[in-house]
């Protein structure tokens, strides 16, 4: 039986290959070890207690989320040491406060105004670390700004209730290039950068922090690293595929979609599954076609490698239209279930927590 | 006391602006009295009880939906009259029987598969609009297809339970341009391929219904036309703004974000509001920048005009980085709200479902 009639599927379903995420975690796990580093996963990917507990075979304790919200979901579901990395929320001092009181949390600073905050609105000790931009230019202090970090640095060891912890990076523009060079060149300046620091503040104690999937993925430079924060390799998704960061069978996420119309003159199918259930995230493939994911059929128990020269060629709030080869658009008929894999597993995963999600 | 502080407001919320909603409404609504039309507007966008009930003041019984799921939503709300504007997803055939069997259901077809499956199917009658596709390209008959629209006609005409209805079409075209003139010059094409199909068809009891905002907006040419479907205009949003569909005062919801950091090298802020907040639609402005949103600042009651030369600039997860003029750099500070007046409405509305939402 193949498994959409099995599961029972009707509208858009997220399915997770379990087997995969399993092999997907002992990748990076087993990196982490060899490399003798601290494995501080991003529960911000799957946001599931269900996933979060297969992390704990892999002798995970400590988790990275993104937001207050996260963290007191995962503490209430018994998380002992949540990093929140994004800049404070101070507006949020009552949540922060209360997971201070309970769990082992650490925070992420930049400025003075939210260390001053926090010094004098904190009832608990918190773990700190500083956010340094290493080029990504969303958010930190410069990596060259040695002067700021080490009045920060100071500041935080004179505040009550705060433990400086660490140096923090986040190398988010390797999800904007499209080959393993580029990620291998972002990280490793990345890593240079963050190690030049810690020398310049003479400051053996702090601990470096980076993040992103793909250096993770593709890099064995960890020098001076002590601890790696990825979220997405969980899943993975056309983006990493793209990036170079995984393989085909490496994502474990795709969304289930009914067809409901065919248009034959044009090698189209439309599906029920848009914007609501993927984002408006895309991708520009190797023949410049704008990609909202990529279409596999399911198989008995998974589901197939992605069928070539078929792609979601554009998205609306509920539609998908998915260009399909001459090969396929015969065999799919209004009715059928195709899967699709999602350009960004961790805001289609967000966009399903409340909805309907399916474990295999 | 500033409108953030009296909601309390602490992390990423909408804000719906009643009154301008009311307007919105109003507007449309006399410009459907005036033209003797079918006012069955689209609840898509803002899928909610409460906002649904202020259409009742207008008269409005008939509305459109975009799911099985959201039509049960609005039955279990008391509403009689539902379309479900998307084509029949038919692996959803007990919840449609469910709804017909309760009200009165109208369904969205154009293929003879999903004609004879809902002959066999269906328990109870339904209403049967066929979808043509006017230049659109989404999906739908084209118009110019006179003999399968012909054929789709006779086959629901002979179809046990299934009652023809009328011909259905959606300028979703409208929502790439960027003048009013581009609208009007789609939707004039629209509406004149609509009455030439129906007097093809020679089928005076069928009814002509269209839907985009845009259109309905900005033209005053509903000939022939019996029945409009706008959905966004309750909102409206940037892109409906950058259109010409709206002016920025006609634009009710904002959403109300923690301002994390700042960056005075590059007049950047930081927010805590992104991709989960508001999906990642985006337009084009007249300077050429990618934009996510605007800036306003929240006034006792609502919120200003537009910040000139301010924009959030990209979105992650759950960062928002913000372009912010130096007039305005240094008034804003870590802690305090600043309002995003979202891209696309329908999206943010659809994030927000079931969290933070304030009316006011």
């Amino acid at each position: 039986m193949l498994l959409p009639a099995k599961l029972r599927i009707t509208k858009p379903t997220l399915i997770v290959d379990k087997a995969i995420c399993i092999r997907n975690i002992q990748k990076i796990a087993d990196k982490a070890k060899k490399h003798n580093l601290i494995f501080r996963p991003h529960f911000k990917t799957h946001q599931s207690i269900e996933i979060g507990n297969w992390f704990k075979d892999f002798n995970v304790t400590k988790i990275t989320v993104s937001s207050a919200e996260m963290a007191l979901f995962f503490a209430n579901a018994g998380w002992k040491d949540i990093l929140i990395a994004f800049p404070v929320n101070i507006l949020e001092i009552d949540e922060i406060n209360k997971l201070a009181s309970k769990i082992n949390l650490s925070l992420l600073v930049e400025s003075i105004e939210t260390i001053h905050f926090l010094e004098k609105h904190l009832n608990n000790s918190v773990n700190v670390y500083i956010k340094i931009d290493t080029g990504n230019h969303r958010t930190g202090i410069d990596a060259e700004n040695i002067e700021d970090v080490k009045f920060l640095c100071n500041e935080i060891d004179d505040a009550k209730n705060l433990n400086l912890t660490g140096l923090l990076a986040h190398s988010g523009n390797t999800y904007n290039v499209k080959s393993k060079e580029e990620v291998l060149n972002i990280h490793n300046d990345s890593v240079s950068q963050l190690n030049k620091l810690k020398k310049a503040l003479n400051r053996k104690d702090l601990i470096i922090s980076i993040g992103d999937t793909p250096s993770c993925s593709l890099s064995d430079n960890f020098e001076g690293v002590d601890e790696i924060r990825p979220g997405n390799f969980v899943f993975y998704d056309v983006m990493q595929y793209q990036i170079g960061s995984c393989n085909t069978e490496e994502i474990a996420v795709s969304v289930a979609c009914p067809v409901v119309a065919k248009h034959n003159e044009r090698n189209e199918i439309v599906i029920y599954g848009g914007a609501v259930h993927f984002s408006k995230d895309f991708t520009i493939d190797t023949n410049g076609n704008k990609t909202f994911g990529l279409v596999v059929m399911y198989e008995k128990n998974s589901w197939s490698k992605p069928l070539e020269n078929c792609f979601v060629k554009s998205i609306s709030q509920e539609h998908g239209i998915v260009k399909v080869s001459s090969e396929y658009f015969d065999k799919i008929q209004i009715g059928y279930i195709i899967g699709i894999l999602p350009v960004h597993s961790c805001l289609t995963m967000d966009l399903f927590k409340s909805q309907s999600v399916e474990i295999i």
